[in-house]
């Protein structure tokens, strides 16, 4: 053990994908690791206690968004932003540099950002890497992030190229100016999609001691293949021994080959965003519960998942929830999709620890991915590649087909051969008709 | 025990106050209760078992608009309103008739009322005794209402009996149509605020055999002092044996005062729908946190609460929620103000249980209501009408004002002897200032 705020210990890989455990202040969380985003201090519509129960041992917060309400002097008036959330495991903050580059009057140059705050009554703030040292020290998450220069996609190779090194030297500043000695301070490699850049980005990063770093300005509609090739030309220069986190990704399907990569952490708020307006994520893809065949659907989002959404409610209930606007609908549907993301990091984390990872990237995208997504990202004949009697992501169990279920009720049969869901089926398919 | 879908148990009186216990289909619940309401088979914001955390032995749910979505037939197919929304205890649907009737365009008769629904497309709907019937035996709540004349204060003399007289048909053609054996259907009493119409109603409403009685028509707007005197109007003619329900009401001093007058169930949508606009319930009155004052303020809602909210979190985070429109906000302040009415009514039975309901009424109101409060309902002279040493109500453990907290942190003193809330109130204390 060391001083660093920051311990990571990797157990084992298979193949490029690594198994770890990262501990900082507040705890410790098992890698690779989704982290749900609480963007406003809070994972939208869950309790604290709720999110604990999806299995997530860390939750990221937005340095942007805490700075406009309640500011960072009030969070760190009330103790900081674990007591002021309610949450006491750990916490990563961004450093609101994606946030105000995608404003559209920002003004950037070498000192920072200048741009006006909407909700403040348009009051204009120059955020510097120091000014966001400043706030993230005010908020006390155990991870805080550099604040780097995030370029558009597409991007220019020259301003791109700026970037790369403006990044940099405003990485020095961060470490500069970061104070707190129980704080994580990780750095950021930018490049866009150019390979020399991306190369270029990593060997100066890293040439920068710090506990760990991340791979930025990706995930901003480069798409899957681009995203993929991005991460190839930068992971392998990453540093072995330190936490890898890919930022803002993502899909299932992005995450799982991300992983495969060599990535340890992820954020994103998909599975919260897409749970606001009822798309459902199950091990058979993802389904929209607000759609008309789903108004008298007996069965749980996903038979097998055992979050207490799928326990107790059904997709007519949803249905009915989103459909009404009705809040606990939104929080049932985070509460799921949430669950199935730790779920699915769970699993992953199982295949590597077994050495089946490749077996399980190929199960869970064939069960996941639909035939046209499978075309589009090119995994055509996953079906010959293994062997589903060989991995831990229980594919035999999702008895319960995402569509058609209610017109096919009676054709469907339980192959489960767990006794909680079996019964759970028979007590479903046993509710009265009318 | 008989055939009957309830039975009711007085086990004490105090003066006219009542303590028993309702048995249904779905378990029992304590009386006086109190039922809140959950409108489209969810209490806005809160899961299921955060509901019964509060306390809360049944809930409310509304006909008219479960009848919109998802629909009668669906919640029918779907195995009942408990099995849909995950509510195993007991449920009371009302009738439909209330909202109706304040519809702007509803056209009544001997039918009926006829209107149209502003969801479906404008479908033209009749809703009738026998339609009411059908549509809450579809949903399957334990207890539920007949489809009664709802007349808005003020009313004409001449309205007002004639509303007494339809509701009295209408009641006979409830009984008659209602056929499922595991349901209790309560007659309604009407009246508005004539004394010999509350008198007439009571009568005619007593002569058919039921397992309950509520007295409606009240707090539509008529007042505090109205609504009890048109208590006292109706519930001395009522059946001694059978529950007693005043619909609609109210707030914590209606409640008290009507309890006081010999009511046993309440419903009311002011908990909920207070929280979420940011107004918290506490044992000293309520108060707005959305208030710029409490934006720093370090101390839960009531820190004699021992809810999840309390427990867990600040004015100042509940504060920030509510200003920025977070979900949790709403489910937080919910989750509050359901638990503080459910700690009055556990308080309220102790009192009667006690045979100290009067003193524990007077302190109360001296410590709930303001000022301004107690001379307007009259109870202008509290102080010396109880002794705070010998009631069950924790008067003695309000140790933080509801106002001024953030202001006058170091003047407040811990008075309260219980090791848990001062140990809470010291660790707040000690939160580091900037």
């Amino acid at each position: 053990m060391t001083d660093s705020p920051l311990q990571f210990e990797l157990h084992t890989t298979d193949g490029r994908a690594r198994r770890g455990k990262v501990t900082v202040p507040h705890g410790s969380f098992n890698t690779p690791a989704f982290m749900p985003v609480g963007t406003r201090a809070t994972v939208k519509g869950l309790m604290p206690r709720d999110l604990r129960e999806t299995g997530s041992e860390i939750c990221l917060s937005n340095t942007y968004h805490l700075n406009i309400s309640p500011g960072p002097k009030i969070v760190k008036k009330m103790g900081g932003l674990h007591h002021f959330m309610g949450w006491d495991a750990p916490i990563l903050t961004d450093s609101g540099g994606y946030q105000v580059f995608s404003l559209p009057k920002a003004k950037l140059d070498e000192e920072g950002v200048t741009f006006k705050f909407e909700q403040k009554g348009g009051k204009k703030i120059t955020l510097t890497p120091e000014k966001s040292m400043q706030i993230q020290e005010d908020l006390g998450a155990d991870i805080i992030m550099a604040f780097d220069v995030c370029v558009p996609h597409p991007c220019e190779y020259q301003d791109a190229r700026e970037a790369v090194y403006r990044t940099i030297r405003w990485l020095e500043r961060c470490k500069e100016a970061h104070s707190r000695k129980d704080q994580a301070l990780f750095g950021i490699i930018q490049g866009s999609t150019y390979a020399d850049l991306r190369a270029l980005s990593t060997q100066l990063t890293r040439e920068i001691d710090l506990p760990g770093y991340a791979i930025g300005g990706l995930s901003v509609g480069e798409g899957h293949e681009l995203m993929m090739s991005s991460i190839d030309q930068t992971e392998p220069g990453m540093i072995k021994e330190k936490p890898r986190y890919l930022m803002g990704v993502g899909y299932p399907e992005d995450i799982v080959e991300a992983v495969a990569r060599g990535i340890d952490m992820f954020d994103c708020v998909i599975p919260s965003r897409y749970a606001r307006s009822g798309v459902a994520f199950t091990r058979r893809g993802r389904f929209r519960v607000t759609n008309a065949r789903y108004r008298s659907d007996k069965f749980p989002l996903d038979t097998n998942c055992n979050c207490y959404c799928c326990r107790n409610f059904s997709r007519a209930y949803l249905n009915h929830l989103i459909n009404t606007n009705e809040i606990l609908g939104s929080a049932l549907m985070t509460l799921h999709n949430v669950t199935f993301y730790q779920d699915m990091m769970r699993a992953i984390r199982m295949a590597i620890e077994e050495g089946s990872f490749e077996k399980f990237r190929q199960a869970f995208l064939d069960e996941y991915l639909s035939d046209d997504k499978k075309e589009e990202l090119g995994f055509d004949d996953l079906d010959g590649r293994y062997d589903q009697e060989d991995f831990g992501w229980d594919v035999k169990h999702s008895v319960v087909p995402p569509t058609d279920i209610a017109e096919n009720l009676e054709k469907t049969e339980p192959v489960d051969e767990v006794a909680g869901p079996r019964r759970r089926i028979e007590k479903i398919k046993n509710l009265g008709d009318d």
